[in-house]
Parts: structure tokens; sequence; C-alpha cells
């Protein structure tokens, strides 16, 4: 019997469905009985996670631990979280469950050393949430990579641009967004970072043209590769 | 609280990207929480339905039970399995739940009749299995909807086709998919119907020109209207 990957998701619907895209896509197989068992509880009632850090609105913390019991129970040897803001809680979450939970800021951090072993600096294209907690931060500075975050209108810009993917737009004004990856650039960032689940989805749909390293894609490859299984070459 | 959709899948993975995929884009949503609440077995390791339907193998019937049991008590309201030759096994699995579950085929012979009321010939592409089990004639029957089937040899040609996606291949040459069009054609099939859940994927990713009804699309909006929400048009 092969291992069973719980995807606590949600957060938000569409980058649910693009991690698990991503694994599906990248596994390499031939035949259904090749791929990997996944269960996903995509539960988009947990409570707004910017609403609780910036409005002291309710916590999505009782949600995520719910959550992730639930798949436990379900069977799922390893979890993931395809939600960058939601890591602030990793920790909270990972006190309840007594199966592996790969973290995806940690694995992206990974990524960037083996691939880019002399980066020092990345741009973090991200929500205010994980921007403001300093998620990103806490978990890079051990890799020596210093997080270059936009000003507080660039973080708007961003903002508004992850709530279109949410809102399920097909088009949108890129001007501002080519804005802050100017901004980012001018900061010496060597390379973007797509700290946020829903940005993957912005920059195909809106084919926002720029190089940079998707922590979903990073996320997918590791739980592909924790359940012994091959990873095909990138989508 | 919402309704809580169940998706029994797995069979094949990406036919259960898709169909995720396609309820999250319809529905009529504008942030996370205006979403529906999904849960997903997505188990490609259920035994295959060609190889019992066929060949004496393994009956898929009692992971499929399981599945829907456990999805059942992960809290889904209503059951959907996107896999149109596992409706072979509806009865068998709706037997063991106590939650409604929708049927794909009954859905997709509705909307037909919604949509085009005059319309007395269909062609069927499918699987083998879907095509030798009668599911959509039994079904179809009671809606004096006639199922056009290809010969022989188309049946396998559409295999291939589905095979190709199971594989995750991106090219394809499709010159004997358009015979198996023409044939139908040539029966007096007023519209294709897409009766595998691979196909539309097929039809998306090689650009198979052709005018169709897909069944995937027709189950994802039944699910949506089942849990209160309005659809968005079509994708």
């Amino acid at each position: 019997m092969g291992k069973t990957i719980g995807i606590l998701g949600g957060m938000g619907p569409l980058a649910t469905v693009d991690i698990f895209h991503k694994i599906v896509s990248l596994t390499d197989a031939n035949i259904d009985q090749d791929h990997i068992h996944i269960i996903i509880d995509n539960n988009p009632g947990i409570p707004d996670r910017l609403n609780y850090i910036f409005r002291d609105g309710e916590s999505p913390e009782k949600a995520l631990i719910q959550s992730a019991i639930k798949l436990e129970c379900m069977g799922a040897d390893v979890l993931i979280m395809p939600c960058n803001t939601a890591h602030y809680f990793y920790d909270a979450i990972k006190k309840y469950i007594g199966i592996d939970f790969i973290n995806m800021v940690d694995e992206t951090a990974k990524e960037i050393r083996a691939t880019l072993p002399s980066c020092k600096k990345i741009g973090l294209l991200a929500s205010k949430g994980t921007y403001s907690t300093g998620v990103y931060d806490k978990i890079f500075a051990p890799y020596d990579i210093e997080v270059i975050k936009p000003d507080s209108e660039g973080r708007q810009d961003l903002a508004e641009l992850i709530l279109a993917v949410k809102r399920g737009q097909t088009t949108y004004d890129l001007t501002n967004i080519y804005k802050v990856l100017d901004q980012l650039k001018k900061k010496n960032a060597e390379m973007m970072v797509l700290g946020c689940t829903e940005l993957p989805i912005a920059f195909k749909v809106f084919n926002i043209q720029e190089k940079y390293i998707d922590s979903t894609t990073v996320l997918a490859c590791s739980a592909i590769k924790y359940c012994g299984k091959k990873v095909r070459k990138a989508i």
C-alpha cells in the first residue's frame, strides 16, 4: 500500500484545485493505479485568515485543527496545506496530529538553496497576512536568504490581484503588478517567490511575464517524493 | 451551514481534478466563504473497472462502497462519482449510504431533454466498459433518446485516446478520432455526448473540434444547484 496525502484545503478553493492538479500531473504515472491516493478537505468556510490577523475577526485555528484531524482519521499519512498565510498556524495544527505535516515555506527555502545555492535575496510576492506575520522571514533566516518585500502600496496591488483570482476573474490590468516586480528588483531581489497559492493561478491566467519559484509546485513535488513516487518534468 | 459535496474520485485522477475545477469555477462566488465545502477521496487504487468487466479481474465494488461510506462519515451531504463506467456499480453503492447520490448519466439525459427537446439520437463517446454494460442505453431509454455507438474499431480508437489522457500525454494524432465522429454522424447522431470523464480533458488538451455535451460539466452544475448555489456562465 502506498502512502496517502491529506490536503487541508479551501484557502482558496482554486488554489486547492491547483495543487491537486500539480500533484497528479507531476506524478510519473501511466495508469490510474500508479497514482497517489489523495484525500482533500476543501473547506472554504474556514474563517478568513486576514480578517483575524488584521481586524480581530474569528480565528481560523479551530477549523484548521478540525480539518487536519479529519484528514488523519480518513487515513492520510502526511498532511499538506496549500495556503502560505495559514502557515502562521502550522505549529498549532501540528500539535494535534500524529502524522507528518510538510511545511510549504520550509520546502520552498530548501528548493531555493538546492537550485540557486548563491542566492542571498528573494522577492516575496504574498498576501498582506504572510508579510506581516513574518512567516517567510522566520523560516528563511536559517537558510541565509533575505526576504525582500514591497511597500504598502505594492502589497495592496498584490492583495487585489489575489482577490481577482478568488473572484474567478479571467482578465486583469497588470500595470501595477509590473511596478511591484520592478520595485523588488531595484531592492536587489534575485528571484521572485510566489508565496501565495493564488499567485501561480494569476501568473498563468493573466499571463504575467516573470521568472519565479512557485511554492505550490515545490510543495506538490515534496509530497510526491514523500510518497516514494518520481516527479515528472515540470508542467 | 451549507451542504457538503463528497467526490468519489480517482477514476482517473485527472478526471477528478477536472470536476473539482469545474465545480469551483462554475460556482457563482466572490470570496472563499461563498464556495461549497467539498470532500474528495481520490483513490486511484480502486481496481480497474474494465479489467473486471472484460477480463474477470478483481471487482472494484468493495473499494467503491468503502470510499462512499468514508465520504459520508467525513460529513458529505451528497455524493457524486466522476466516472461514467463506474456508474455500472451505482445501485450497489447506493444501498450502503444514507445520503443522496447524484447519477451522472441520468443528469446528462435530463440536460439533453432540457436543452435539445427534440433530440432523438446522441452519439456516445465512452470507454468500452460503458458501451458494453449499457449504462447509457438503460438510463436514456425512458427519455426516448437513442444511444448511437461506434463499431469495435472506433471503440478501440476512443480507448486509446482515454489512455493517452491517463498517461498525461499532451499531443495526439486525431485522424482516427475524427473518423469516429464522422461514423456517428453518418448514423444520424444529432449531438455528441462525452460519456467518459477523461474525454473533456482530451477534447481540451488535444483541441478536438466538435460540439458536445460533457457529462462532467453536467454533473458539476447539478452538484452546485443541489447545494443551493448559483451556476456561473459556462467556462
